[in-house]
This record gives structure tokens, C-alpha cells and sequence, in this order.
């Protein structure tokens, strides 16, 4: 039994592997490389875990990440986040120690990177294929035709492929529209493929987001994915279909502060600096910023509790809704757990209180 | 000119110290005890700024956050969240150090602290005057009094007074409701005094939050106040009415990675794991998470502009309408400031990266 005095992140590894191997499981039956996205564990022991199984490329959101990846003896990694020219100088140290891709959108930047680069490089032009967020459309062929141009010139710049993140799959109302986002991406990239393949037959159609990969029968046709979430799972994505309850591996252990029978709740200690402030929303206002479940102590956990969940959350606070039933068992100083909506940002705030189980 | 590479803080000490004056001030002239919040800051700098202003008593949300003070040499400290009976152990070190008061809120809490308390703790109990997220309702009077009898009886616990947080402020949608909630939780603490003054001559009644202690003449009537959110104020405050956007301290600076002129969008690094998820939401599913200023070579920003807001946030990156004007004389590599809907939350997530300006 662990001595939890305040929020902490359990972190079921038995649960973590599985989900690891399904994904491992469907991108070897779907002929892919497997680049798991490590931007929502952000931890070397779960990066071990995936290691343990073989997986040894990976995707990180950030310089920083990548540096603290390198340093657990990851030496391939890509950053997908649009390249910041700020963060040249470590970028070009980072490459010189591993093998290291970045995301290009701009010619504008493409230019600056092919001035400053001292070492090799991998570039995935970034494509929308509708989430809107970043990326160049399929349909501006001048812009990608610039970039490729200043890649060609460059003997440091390697053109690796098209990239895409499908994250409009989030707002996605049913697993018939995941599909159908997943299958205008991939003919959006096929495209893109057909017109590069001569000039370029080893390039890579990289595709990302935990919906699509989860919810749908194989990746045929993209060359790599690098889905992060499903590591871990998170209330969100069992709204979204991507999961079961049980293929949570996280929660969020949290003391109980105060009884509020009088209005079926109990206030924890946790609040908006453990949990975030994601929430999924329904009518009337209201808002779920996490499920209930109770922690065993073994600090494992069961199905979550009928009609309980967190309802609001200040900065250290949370309120929980409970049922009456629930209640009458609960005193202040007994731990609840939270199944966050978020666990990639749950897990950021948690940095550093992690207890793998 | 600080080398910026990736999102940071900045704080903007002379605005933050403009607030403080006006903050005392206005204790002052109320005559009541400032014990201003410090959870919005965290920060061993600005609490130096308010050292020197007289000030030397503080508040903070979590026993973490006192061991922090305590340690930058604060030794009058009120830990403003429900008694979390699992951390007593350091509640009780932490009190054989310094004056601290902690705030209990039923007789099953004050009976576990009465038996394990091994140094003199100051004890508020927390009142509920309308914010219904803890506290006891002042009608409970039979709880209030079961409560009192605990510490009555013990040697080491003494009973401070009352503690409010009227955190309906921030749900108000004018000035004259928040002036009104103001009046009914004093209306609310007064009667509690009238009730045990006899018995405790020298009991406090503790007010706070910053919407109220900000757009209301005085304190009148109360014998402390606790605001916090004042020191930075952010958008939230804002569109609250407590401040004028001049009247915000902080600023992230973040770096433009990508263009999307034909939406009339700039890419940032800065997201969720910077600003935070907290949002301003208007119809049409419209959300703010911030709005947008220039960063001057002296680190410092003008008014924001027009037009120009961050309309989405992900793990890493944010999204930034801006007029196709504002667009034209932008590029990758530049900066962009944000000024956070809700600092505290900002804060706590860019803790590390404050530069001082």
C-alpha cells in the first residue's frame, strides 16, 4: 500500500501493456512503422515498456521532450510540432547525437532551417487533411513543390515523406465519421505519394491520432503511425469510442477533504492544477471533468461509480457529485480515484508523482 | 533583451506592484488585516515585493504551498483549503515552525486534528455564504458549535474566527451583484460574530477573492481580507470588471511557428501545458483563451489587438486569429504575447520560466 497524502497519478502498467500491444499488434498486421507518440506518458519507464516490445522509433510534441527522450537512449525520434526556428541551435546539437525529424509547413522556414542546419536532418512537410489546426493543404502544390526544392539543395536536409494529424477525428459524432476522416487522409497522402514516389521512393506517409488507430480494423496504406493516447486512454476517448472503461490506465488518487451530503457531494483534494481543465460538456451546463472509481489496496481500481463523477474543479479543489448510497461509506481522509477526461495533460501536471502499479 | 526561445512568463513587477498599493491601500483604509493570496504568484520574488510593503501575513492553498513560504522566510501563514487529515504529520512540523492557521469545516475533521496535534495550530472554520463549493452554511449552527467544543477543549488548538470565500463573484454579471454578494456574506459573518464574540473577543471574520476586494469602496466590516488573483489580474478579471487590461501583470511570450493567412491564423508554441484550458466562452461555441499583444525589445506590451484573440488550444500549440493587418507584418520566429484568461492557472504551469521585467 503506497502512503498517498496528496494527488498522485496511478499509472496501471498490466493495462498501459496491453493497450501497447494491440496498437503494436494492429500496425505490424497493418505492414507500418509503429512511432508511438510519447507526448502523453512523457515517462521513461512507460517509454521502457514500449522499448521491452521492440518499438524502438518515437514521436514527441517538443524540443524539450526529444532532449529528455535522447538522454533515456532514444535515438530515433521525430518532434511533431511545426518547427520553431527559435530552437535551432539545440535542435542542430539534438541531431548530431541522434537520428532526428522535425515538421516543415513553410517554405519560409525550410529556408531558414537549410542556412542553419550543421547535421543531418529528417523533414516531414506537414499536410491538413482537415483538422485545420496546421499544415499545408494537398492542394497547395506550389508551397510543397518550394519546400521540396530547398530540401533538394541541401545536403543536410532529408525529405522523409508527408505528415498529417487527423485531429479533427476528435469532434467526430460517431466511429462511421472517424472512418471516413481516416479514409480522406489517407487518400489525401496516397495522392500526394503517387506524384513524389519517382522522385522520392522511400518517402513515408506518417498518420497520427489515438480515434482513428483505435477504431478502425487496420492502418493499410499509410507507411507509419503515431497514435500516443491509447497508452493510457482517458474518459475522452471512451466518449469517442476508442476504448472501453477497463482500457483506462490511469487515475488520479485524491484524498477527500469534506463531506457535503446535503447536495450528494464530496470536495478532494484535486483540482484544475492536477487534473486540468478539460471537460466534456451537455446540456444545461453541465460538465464532467472526470469519473469516480475507488482505489483498492493493491491501488488498483474498478468500474467507475454509477452517477458519480467530477463536476467542478478550482485550482486545488474538486467537487464530486456521489449518490447518497456512496456517500454514507466516504469520510474525510479516504482516497477517491478520478479517471481524467484528459490523461495527456492529467499526466503533464502529475509530472514527478506517477506510481506505477 | 532576454533570448526567448520557448513560452515564459513574463511579469511586469511595476504593474504587479501598482496592484499591490492599491490592494493595501484599500486595507488600509478599511482597517483590516491583508492577507493576500499567494497561490496566484508561487513566486519567492513577488512575495519579496510584498514584504517590503509591510505586508507579513499571507495565504496559500495547500500545505505544499506553505512549506514553500516557510522556507523564503513567511512565518504567519493561513492555508486556505479544507484540513487534508493525511498530510498532518507535515501540518504539525510545519506548525512548530511557524504561525499557521488551517481551516476545518466539520467535527469529525477538528476530533482527528484535536487528537493528533502536537503544536499549537490556529483554527478558521470555514463558512459557506452562498459559493456552495465548501464550507458549512451559516444556519448549521449545531456543527458550528460541535466544532468550537472540540477546540475548546483542546490546549493546542485556537479558534481564529470565521473564513469566507464568496468565489460566486466570478459567476456575477455586474458589478452591483457582486457588491450585493459582498453585503450578504458580511451580513452572513456578522451574525456568527454577534453570536460568539462574548466567548472569543478577538475572532477574525476572513473575507476574499479578488472580484470583490477589487470593485467594491472598501472592506468595511470584515477584520481581514485574503485576495490573491490581484497581484497579475488576467482576461477573466477583466471581463469581471475588477481591472483594466493596463492592469495586467502577465504576459506569455510565445514563439510564432506557422502562418495561415488564408484563415487568417498564426501558429504559436504555446498551449493546454502553458496557458491552461481555462476559456471565455460566448454563443455560437466562441472561445478565448487569451488575448493577443506585441512584445517590446524591453520584454514589456502595449494594449492588445484588435481583433486578435487565441481561439484554440491543444497540448503544444495554440491558435491565434489576427487580422490580416497584424498578419502581414508577421513571421515564423517572431513573438507573440498572451494575456492568460486565467493567471493563476498560466502561472502554475509556467512556474520556472518567470522572467522579472
Amino acid at each position: 500500500m503506497i502512503d498517498i497524502k496528496s494527488p498522485v497519478l496511478l499509472v496501471n502498467k498490466k493495462i498501459a501493456s496491453q493497450n501497447i500491444d494491440r496498437m503494436l499488434e494492429k500496425a505490424n498486421r497493418s505492414d507500418v512503422i509503429f512511432r508511438p507518440h510519447f507526448k502523453t506518458h512523457q515517462s521513461a519507464e512507460i517509454g521502457e515498456l514500449f522499448r521491452r516490445k521492440g518499438v524502438d522509433k518515437i514521436t514527441v510534441s517538443s524540443v524539450t521532450m526529444a532532449q529528455f527522450f535522447a538522454g533515456k537512449g532514444w535515438n530515433d525520434i521525430t518532434i511533431a510540432f511545426p518547427l520553431n526556428i527559435l530552437e535551432l541551435e539545440t535542435i542542430n546539437t539534438l541531431a548530431s547525437q541522434i537520428k532526428l525529424n522535425v515538421l516543415v509547413e513553410s517554405a519560409f522556414v525550410a529556408e531558414k532551417l537549410a542556412r542553419i542546419a550543421n547535421t543531418e536532418l529528417g523533414i516531414f512537410i506537414k499536410i491538413d487533411t482537415g483538422y485545420h489546426r496546421t499544415g499545408l493543404l494537398p492542394s497547395q502544390t506550389i508551397e510543397i513543390e518550394s519546400i521540396i526544392n530547398v530540401l533538394e539543395h541541401s545536403s543536410l536536409l532529408h525529405f522523409k515523406g508527408f505528415l498529417t494529424h487527423a485531429g479533427h477525428t476528435y469532434h467526430a459524432r460517431s466511429k462511421q465519421e472517424i472512418i471516413q476522416i481516416k479514409a480522406s487522409a489517407l487518400a489525401d497522402l496516397q495522392q500526394l505519394k503517387e506524384r513524389y514516389k519517382s522522385r522520392f521512393p522511400d518517402l513515408i506517409l506518417s498518420y497520427g491520432d489515438t480515434p482513428s488507430c483505435s477504431q478502425t480494423d487496420d492502418c493499410n496504406g499509410f507507411d507509419e503511425i503515431r497514435p500516443g493516447n491509447f497508452v493510457y486512454f482517458d474518459v475522452m476517448q471512451y466518449h469517442l469510442g476508442s476504448c472501453s472503461l477497463a482500457d483506462i490506465a490511469v487515475a488520479v488518487a485524491c484524498p477527500v477533504v469534506a463531506m457535503h451530503p446535503e447536495r450528494e457531494e464530496a470536495v478532494i483534494y484535486g483540482g484544475a492544477v492536477h487534473l486540468s481543465k478539460e471537460f466534456i460538456a451537455a446540456d444545461n451546463g453541465f460538465r464532467l471533468y472526470g469519473y469516480i472509481v475507488k482505489i483498492n489496496t493493491d491501488e488498483k481500481w474498478g468500474t467507475p461509480l454509477t452517477g458519480a463523477y467530477v463536476s467542478s474543479l478550482s485550482q486545488e479543489h474538486g467537487i464530486v457529485k456521489l449518490p447518497k448510497t456512496e456517500l454514507k461509506s466516504l469520510e474525510p481522509g479516504d482516497l477517491l480515484g478520478v479517471l481524467p477526461v484528459h490523461s495527456c495533460l492529467a499526466n503533464n501536471l502529475l509530472k514527478g508523482t506517477q506510481f506505477y502499479i
